[in-house]
């Protein structure tokens, strides 16, 4: 496996890097960042992974994000994948908008051409990507966890829910947490996974849940001023759900505070210090 | 006065803002970010003033600089001018370089045209905007203090030395300390001063000391890996002059940083509690 640096900061005592590689799951090369927060020699240390959500790369929460002091604190790596494939050849939206194609992945592998070739988010994130991971930075493949924002929430609450062993924290800002009963994840799941809606329903954390799914807990954060709250987010849906099976949701609104990394930079601190508490257990 | 709200975002508990307003410094639209923290109704607070570099805006500490959380908890109302005049007219380098013109004031008044018409960050940085800022927003006045980035550490660190009764506090990363004897200043100052050297002497910290101006303290922050260190910043210039002329200077060398907002983040914080410690007091 082979991997191209294409940036190098120190920064809060570690370093944030950037790096780029030829992806199997997806056929492109992809890029992503890594923070390596300060450690001794020898050490392995537990991972953060942190969905961005539609529109974004790599680059949002790396610059806007302001988790590394807390991640530096708290012995954590930090890794952003990026949000899609991208580059010559892969298929795009054919009217362009920004809720799908590039920059929209939607964290499933996709069965529909043309995008069923290149948007393999799924396989990638889940897979490819923690592997070269572990393979290339100090990190204990044992001890991982997943967060995300708005379409990065989602991915990371389907993932967490389907791979409840592969992941001892999941939290999210303003997830969409019920893709198939919103419009931009009709959109997105009808467009990759074509309209048989069965198939949807795992890249669903409700219907996931209502599934049989589980996870040990989840913090969710929200800002009452978010303009998509009420019609793409609906985070009353994920509560009704982990209220019947029994899963408890941390959910929190936030008076004033919308869906922009101004809002995710305030709590950031908060899910990490959450992560680092289900990541510090010893076993599980 | 005249000040339209650009954005408008909760964060850190408190409101980040961008506004636009005509200016009569410059003759063009000057867009600049506020921080306000939370604070209780009729309380007047003390401002940071925080000057970029090149080829920044506004935008780039706004996004990167991770000061909202220490302004909240100090009660600091953080200010982020632009760094030249910009729009249709405006000189740019006819050279088209970005050290010169766009991005790239220096935080002067131009005397040489075609730079004299707009070029006048100089009134804009301690005139214009500090009465603009205490009209708008709930700021004391009396309580001021400033900090920049390389081209905006020349800035801070000038104005400072300038006009000490009017902040409490000045602090840089990474600056440009002597403009004059550097290539970044001496095609700045040559430009936008013209040729008689000693009209640069205002404008350049090393000079101001040698003839005489002084300030309480300085805290200077740099890095070892920053490419710019020995030709353009030379912080040893500073050192020197500040010896001789006892002035306290907090000068830190962090070893691997460079000039990014990677290393102003790191540090942020740390000028924010030495400027807070010195707005604090009360009179002087």
């Amino acid at each position: 496996m082979t991997i191209e640096t294409v940036s190098l900061n120190r920064s809060h005592g570690g370093t944030q890097g950037v790096y780029r590689h030829p992806s199997r799951a997806t056929g492109t090369d992809m890029t992503f960042s890594v923070f390596v927060p300060p450690h001794q020699s020898g050490a392995k240390l537990p991972v953060v992974w942190y969905l961005s959500g539609l529109t974004c790369t790599h680059a949002n929460v790396t610059e806007k994000g302001e988790y590394r002091k807390a991640c530096a604190e708290l012995g954590l790596i930090f890794v952003a994948p990026d949000t899609s494939p991208r580059g010559e050849g892969v298929a795009a939206d054919p009217d362009g908008s920004w809720d799908f194609g590039l920059g929209a992945g939607f964290y499933v592998d996709a069965t529909q051409p043309p995008f069923s070739r290149n948007y393999r988010m799924w396989s990638y994130v889940t897979d490819e990507l923690p592997e070269l991971v572990s393979s290339a930075f100090p990190a204990d493949p044992k001890r991982q966890s997943i967060m995300g924002h708005s379409m990065g929430g989602h991915g990371a609450l389907t993932i967490a829910l389907s791979k409840p062993d592969g992941y001892r924290a999941a939290s999210a800002f303003s997830p969409i947490v019920a893709p198939s009963q919103v419009p931009w994840g009709i959109k997105a799941l009808g467009g990759y996974l074509g309209s048989n809606k069965e198939a949807w329903r795992k890249h669903d954390a409700v219907a996931l849940i209502e599934d049989g799914a589980r996870f040990s807990d989840f913090l969710i954060d929200i800002g009452d001023a978010d303009p998509f709250l009420k019609e793409q987010l609906r985070p009353e849906l994920l509560e009704r759900a982990c209220a019947k099976a029994n899963i408890p949701l941390k959910l929190r609104s936030h008076s004033g505070y919308d869906h922009s990394y101004y809002f995710i930079s305030t709590f950031m601190e908060d899910h990490l210090r959450w992560h680092a508490a289900r990541l510090d257990r010893s076993g599980r």
